[in-house]
């Protein structure tokens, strides 16, 4: 089950900076990878950062389409996250091999992930010299979705631990999202 | 105590996705914010993205400087993370009201904040269109820190919850860096 996120709380969906799946599609083609290097650029319109390798697959159909998605795994995904990050879409089927099962966007063409947390769908903000000097792309959310399980009234509450974000760091080493906690502002 | 981070490895100090402290510097003049939207750009040299508003002091000290520094707070540091991220340091002495300590930095003039977790010094790469239309800055990394009790060996070890990274939500709240788990690539 998937809800929609108002756009201008599309932000919250990645503020604490989880890993992502990046999932492209072009001319009957698509592909799945994931990226640790993605995060908010601005509330609203909102819009999102994330780093592609132009080495990838996922690049090509990105420039080709002008879109991708963010999709936020669960901990339950984090094998399949790390096998789509491993492997090259040129080689092999990364939905097939990894598992990872798909449906349909509403407003771009790639698809979205079943079973994770969160989804954004991104038209890309063409910026040349960005996309070729740093391998950076920049996202318009053009729509946002969350699991209610997880994130409902603007906020995430992380049920049970295999329904976690996940935050990779290298080597197959991830840590799950942590324990919630608030601050007061002493003012 | 503080030990040095190869340059090559210094991305692992953000990849996880933490909030940090950007601390600057310009002309006897200091402060230092919070900012949840961080996040490693490029392995060797390495760089860092971090978005900084125009509005803020801290984007002027770094226009003036071209230079910053990220240091990643500890959970027991959050309330002043949050602080710093309230105020601005044009109305008050930020390290003064949070009670944030600092201590110099190796190679830029912005200082370092004491009990933090680990500390990028970087040198911004000047990209005046990103900076202008997206408040967004890229720096090279020229330094990198960590504090051995929670990183060595090239990987974050957090023994105790207070000295966890954390991850900024959004009214106060906040995500600590949760369990470590490895998954192993099937191939």
């Amino acid at each position: 089950m998937i809800e929609p996120v108002d756009l201008p709380r599309a932000y919250l969906l990645l503020n604490h900076g989880p890993t992502v799946l990046v999932t492209s599609a072009h001319g009957g083609a698509r592909n799945v990878m994931a990226a640790a290097w993605a995060m908010p650029l601005d509330f609203s319109p909102p819009k999102m950062l994330v780093v592609v390798d132009k080495d990838t697959w996922t690049r090509e159909l990105i420039e080709a389409s002008g879109e991708f998605a963010l999709c936020i795994p669960s901990r339950a995904q984090a094998h399949a996250t790390l096998q789509v990050g491993s492997h090259s879409g040129r080689d092999e089927d990364k939905f097939q091999s990894s598992g990872l099962t798909t449906f349909a966007a509403s407003k771009i063409g790639a698809p979205l992930i079943e079973g994770c947390l969160g989804w954004l769908e991104c038209k890309v903000i063409p910026e040349p010299h960005n996309q070729q000097a740093y391998d950076l792309f920049i996202g318009e959310v053009v729509a946002a979705w969350a699991a209610p399980d997880v994130f409902s009234g603007n906020r995430w509450h992380f049920p049970a631990d295999e329904r976690r974000s996940v935050h990779y760091v290298a080597g197959g080493s991830f840590f799950a999202t942590g324990e919630a906690f608030n601050v007061a502002d002493p003012e």
